[in-house]
């Protein structure tokens, strides 16, 4: 498997674990650093192991059913570093929030001699289809 | 001048231009490469130089003066390349918009002959300090 196939795999394996609410499957996919940061859409950034699985925890406990799956995805090497960036396409089940949003997902992975681990995430609300383009003003 | 400090310099040099609205500042900033990716909070991400250019050349026309700082600003470096991520302090001074906005920032800069160059910015606006956390079902 090439180094861009093994990201992508990590990478498919972050968003399985997503949907299927697996605490133990989403703890395999990062890397267990203090300096590891997420940001969750609309969440201050989180940093370190224990706030972002605890922020993981707190968002399976909360989710019912729903399903996240990486539409556009396109991977890009720097040595140990990749970025993988992604339109997350976000089906939500359940009874309070029907229906499909989308976020953008920017994903870098680090390789370590366990496989390449998530180290950032940084995820955030795109419009919904067929809205206006938002001003331009707010960079 | 150490690694670090060479892409600290080359982050305030993003916020400088971005406060200035020179686009020329601006396009120093950048890698110019056609895999380079921005994603401005709620837009779609852009990709390549072009498109990069085209939309802060769109933003500057389009705002009358502000001031944006980065808070809170961790580096880390992974040989070539190096994460910065910061809070954007937004100080909005258009009659249209007055008032302070928070945007969390990931930046990344590659080391080239020409010294650290931004080759992504995924900003995404934080919520307004005092409001309620939002819920955690969207991840």
């Amino acid at each position: 498997m090439s180094a861009e196939e093994a990201v992508q795999e990590a990478n498919r394996r972050f968003y399985q674990a997503l949907t299927d609410l697996d605490l133990a499957a989403m703890a395999s996919v990062w890397l267990e650093e203090p300096w590891i940061r997420c940001i969750h859409p609309g969440w201050p950034m989180l940093s370190g192991w224990h706030d972002v699985m605890e922020s993981w925890r707190r968002i399976f406990e909360n989710t019912a059913q729903h399903q996240v799956s990486p539409d556009d995805v396109s991977v890009r090497l720097f040595g140990d570093l990749a970025w993988v960036l992604c339109v997350e396409r976000i089906n939500m089940s359940s009874p309070a929030s029907d229906g499909l949003s989308f976020a953008q997902g920017t994903n870098l992975f680090l390789a370590t001699d366990s496989g390449w681990r998530m180290v950032l995430h940084h995820a955030s609300l795109l419009p919904v289809e067929g809205s206006p383009e938002p001003p331009p003003v707010v960079h």
